[in-house]
């Protein structure tokens, strides 16, 4: 009879540091990145990872560690695994690697997680100009549910993924990426609206041998150094799939990535128990250590067949995923719609970031009416399972984004009704500063300026 | 017994022009133009609208119509309705009117709608730099259901909704609306990239005597006059809902609007048969005539107790939303990813218009793979079932689009999987040129030299 | 361009008596009675419905038109519909008729219907031995929602369907239905459960010239005479169709019909607004005029192909449905069970009946706690959409069923809780004896002997 | 801050025999086993279980094991579990206790299951005499997904949940049930019907001391001896919940039992990845080890509350269910008819169990002729995630029943067709022998005399 469990092919240690694991971690895509392990295609194999910060945000109500954490170590991946088809022959730049997730969930034991916003100074968030200051929300699971002490009165089931998920890029694609995103860096200034210049964001996320973790290459050898420099940083998604966030991508999800090296070397990580679309607070999503439960299908020539390149080389492709069968079923949802139209009254073109923030924003200042501090708004709705949506995208001058929010995950009714008593004041029932211990002491939550409501 | 059946407060007579209905239509947003109906809060009504085009879009296979469309004439509202609470004091300004869509769909004997794409010189759309000529498909009904003549293989169940529903905008958000407008009109080029300079589409729509329907204000007197260069066009979503283009809010929705002119003046229009989310040929949706059926409740005092402004006035609001519990249950959905690298393969800043163009483009190119043409399958995505969504906005310097559609509107497998026999050319199932009748004969479909596959 | 519109081919007059319509209806199966239209397959047609009792029962407040009902003139069908190819060639016995569901809903103007329970005397229902009186309830129609003025405090979409939708049995068939019903209507005293005996409702329902309507085969003539006394009646579903009362028979669905005479001879009507899965007050669901628009196909041999007689002739075949795409999305759902133990204490055998009777038992005395009365109950649980299951079939002695609820239909919380106050009576918040007034003042709503909980 | 992981209350040892584990097992229903944990409301915990024949089946191709089996053993228990209020306080007679179900799945390194139905002789199952052989199929789990090499063509994910959650009964209680079910296999024969005769399967399953497992109480002690012949056997649901095998109770599923001892005594086991409405097979289900993580609550005197006796005594009462709101999304379903007609041709009054027989029936000679052999439909059945309902019980004289099932879990489209070709023989894609080799090699799987299709 055939072994029913899957083979691990990659097993972390909790209680080691990112650097110590036995099969390395890595924080930067490279086609030189070796392979800590192999699978056959058809295989059922299970990946375990560490959460994207390795280990560095604790479970306690002090955002310090968030205000000080140091990005440059961002996500701790799994892999790179290279993939052979059933005969040992490996993937081949070309083929469209397909993986299935057969399941997925937090490591035995270390059932919980973190939403978190970094402070101004150190990353931000996309509403950095609203919420300068880093907040942290932790989250505990009860199987499917999470709750957290800092945002009471909300306890939902997770749609859990994995917010990373790539194959490695060849030496050619990772050329384009970093002479895109260096041009992006060097001559963006310029063409950034104020609302984008408040931001006080980094651009781009350029690569940096500080913090570097390449698997097997030792650090401080000379290919170590010459790799680091050149590596791309794990932020952004990319053509190899990584970054994409899609919270979607849960237990049946399938994932179609291109493949540029040999072997096509997948690598995962940065763990979700559950994520709001857009992932807003960009510490957003409920990070957590986790595993994977994957089976790998290697489509030959995939790529040229289904991916038509869209760009100046036939690299410019993207992936495409098939969302599974199986989520949770909400019967309803309050609906928030922003235009672009900013806060301070400016009209831009179609653009689709600004009407969502104020989507977003419009939501925020609601939820705020019902005993929730904007602080724990933001960080709520950048965990629980609320969809963005583009709904009108040629209406000039105003594109139209709605961000949809299950009305369940709350436990009083969040509907706008006539009330019965209109005069007096509104009994706040969750205490309004329940967030501020996440502060260090030094940040009170209660001044907040630039906030709209203010 | 109480009468079960709505009272129809607006009837329209599909023979007869948009300014011949007996309840006149209007096509502008003026807190003057005078109410033709009178409903009282919990009462259960009907209204019924031409389509937005006012009847000028024939049943037939020629995209002459749609080339030559006058956009000044859009869209034909009904209304402005006046709302009343059961004691008969009108809804006044501050106070919220929900809205519950009891029911909808097209007007019997009027089942079919259309979908098009405007010319590169008359409006464009989403994508007018690869897609610059007018096309146009039909779609007929069967109940739930639409199929299309120019686009064989293809039928799905429609999700119908209004594409606008709204209030009268007071004098001073008129103001507002049209001094933002006008400046980004003015200013704009400036700060336009390329991408958005090649489109060649209106920046925004000022307000125009030409064209203008102002309800029982009769042309070309004075009040007409002076009420037809400040009205505000219909095109743009706004603070009053307007043309927000929701395209999940069918039967069972609840709309919140805001209360801006004594009485509300409530109008409705653009019905839509299916939108997908973006509505991104512009004429995206399938448009048809139409009913709505619904029952209004005035919330008094809710836009200041639920509605922050967020904006230099108390004005600055935005509706909200309750999504309704039918709707088709699809379980496949494939998803295609777009990032914020235009198709030069420029970097752009965490711009999710971009990322979203990119989701679009790579849906329509994997599609045309299975025997569409891709000016049908721009069509089919503006009007079918799909979710447009925001997966990530923060992850520097990529915004995360996905495209999401669903499979079981095709008939045939559209998922990529390994072929038994891969060499030699595919078959075309469907005529690639299927859409060429729509055309006036003198712009060839296949030329189509700035499409990305070219 | 093709035309859009469903073709009418059986079109009701509600003004007008069942036997005065233009095209006769009929209320018995059997093959002579002549079709009285012809559609052609693929072709889009559209039929109307009169009630299932045929207009007796008002809107009203007064159950006696259900009290003095006569149910031998029950359902009033429309059709035959004679069904051929798109080359003329009519349907044959041994083929499948596939007929999809493109639309229904109450016809313009009629919106709204009626669901009662009979008399002990006069039919009963599932709990007549509980409920014995003859009840009604009214319900309007605002779009897809339903409401009752004697069940307040719900409202639900409803999940519209036909009850009877079936073919014309052949001779043979039909000998073989009236031969195993009079078997039973014979023998079956002696093998009835005590649980049985006390419904004191008919074994079978035999045919019977009285109320007889045979469509264009006039009353009175020497054919008349003939088939009046063999023609089936309409009540028990069988091998063609007939009354399945599938709930979710709605838009989208198809139905896979056996073909037992020339031309197939469809038939339609029974139109329910809403129906939960049993029906069991026996004019259990919302029952209403209405429209289905429909369209056929023709699966040659189908019948051999894909059906599989079970009994000593081909002819015991049963019909294929498949459910449609459109339904209310619940969330939350209560449930309860019902095993095969009679209220008496008694254990059966396996029995599913007794066990989903209890499960109904228990439903009502649960929910009869939060302000309804009993009668209210069962009336709601017959048209509500609730989800009759069969749970455990095989664990002797009991069966398992299961009725599932869900929770949204009502205006409180139904769950169990903890309550703050456990001492002291509990507020009513429906009156109880809202439904008396749909008695004739003869019959106290308050004496109900056997209920379970006297 | 709080421990997130889940407290192992009871924890199973697969290389053990049920009666070697530590924390001993049960496999009756009596009020003195003592309990073996203790539980705070409010507390997270978690339940490990053997599968429900205690590890005799074993992951191979034959059916010795099942042949053989000893049902006096099944099934083995986990617990009783006491539970206690947040003050220590005991649970007590006459509360509801709610028990919600966090997360639950096969345990770690066992992720494997089997369907099976018994020989005629040694149990049978709802088709006994259709299919009075044993049979078995072995199920892989990959994560969500199961497949089985015995029934190739399918994959589906699992609705995961207990077959068996239950409080022990009171003195009183156990009495009742003894009383009734000797009754019933006393007087039982004479009642039957031919059909049932035919099943030849136990009527009732009495208190006996073989195979006892009655956890702290050591065997062959004089207590032993005495509770061994009065506890209940575990076979049917009854009033304590217990085998309810209510396939919909997964992820986020609330149950709420009436408490009969003091401390409730929890128990639970019989884990299923899988089930069809009815397990029809009778070890229908994907039958395998497996945990639960749960939360309890105590509603005190919830039982008078909210149960009202439904028989001579106020223990007459049933559990409530609330299903949880994870589930697989199918979006199309095919679905079987049955009528309350027997194969013989004999009409039935309103017999549900009658008529599910032969919805199961039409189904399994349906996908016969897919290419899968009919003992392999109905192991399919028993465990897929198909849907058994009571659709029509009031249409007198026919019951009637239907089976959906999710079309999504073939390989292949198993909807009726017009055919191509439709002459020549079917090609037969799965071998229809494929389970021959769970048999012993005595019988042969093609002889099947009493199958409706011979």
């Amino acid at each position: 009879m055939a072994p029913p469990s899957p083979r691990v092919v990659v097993k972390v240690d909790l209680n080691k540091k990112p650097w110590q694991q036995n099969q390395p971690l890595h924080n930067r895509w490279h086609p030189e990145i070796p392979p800590v392990a192999e699978v056959k295609a058809g295989e059922f194999f299970r990946v375990e990872m560490i959460d994207a910060m390795g280990g560095v945000v604790k479970d306690n109500g002090s955002a310090s560690d968030i205000k000080n954490a140091d990005l440059t170590t961002s996500h701790h991946l799994s892999g790179p695994i290279k993939v052979v088809d059933e005969e040992g022959v490996a993937a081949k730049p070309g083929d469209l690697l397909a993986i299935e997730i057969c399941n997925l969930g937090p490591l035995p034991g270390d059932e919980w997680g973190y939403t978190a916003s970094f402070d101004r100074e150190n990353g931000g968030g996309f509403l950095t100009d609203h919420f300068p200051c880093a907040t942290k929300a932790i989250w505990y699971f009860e199987g499917i549910y999470a709750y957290s002490p800092q945002i009471p009165g909300v306890r939902f089931p997770g749609l859990t993924h994995p917010g990373i998920i790539g194959t490695a890029p060849s030496k050619e694609l990772l050329r384009i990426w970093n002479e895109r995103e260096r041009q992006l860096e060097e001559s963006g200034l310029k063409s950034l609206t104020l609302c984008e210049v408040v931001h006080q964001r980094p651009l781009a996320n350029l690569p940096t041998s500080r913090g570097c973790l390449l698997g097997n290459i030792e650090e401080g050898t000379p290919e170590w150094e010459r790799i680091s420099k050149e590596a791309a940083r794990t932020i952004p998604g990319r053509e190899n799939g990584g970054n994409c966030d899609i919270k979607n991508l849960s237990r049946g999800s399938k994932i179609y990535l291109p493949v540029f090296v040999e072997g096509a070397n997948l690598s995962t990580g940065d763990m979700h128990f559950s994520q709001g679309d857009g992932e807003i607070s960009f510490c957003g999503a409920i990070e957590m250590s986790g595993f994977l439960e994957l089976k790998c299908e290697i489509i030959r020539n995939g790529m040229q067949e289904y991916l038509t390149p869209m760009g100046p080389t036939p690299l410019h492709v993207n992936p495409i995923f098939e969302i599974g069968p199986v989520e949770p079923r909400f019967s309803e949802w309050l609906v928030f719609e922003g235009i672009s139209v900013d806060e301070s009254g400016k009209q831009h073109y179609l653009d689709t970031t600004v009407a969502y923030k104020r989507a977003v924003l419009n939501a925020i200042d609601y939820l705020s009416k019902f005993g929730y501090s904007k602080e724990q708004v933001y960080l709520l709705l950048s965990c629980c399972p609320c969809e963005g949506r583009i709904s009108g995208i040629v209406d000039a001058p105003n594109a139209v984004a709605t961000l949809a929010i299950p009305t369940a995950i709350f436990d009083q009714d969040i509907r706008p009704k006539t009330r019965k008593v209109p005069a007096g004041p509104r009994i706040v029932k969750k205490k309004p500063d329940v967030l501020k211990s996440t502060y260090d002491g030094k940040l009170p939550i209660t001044k907040n300026p630039t906030s709209s409501s203010a």
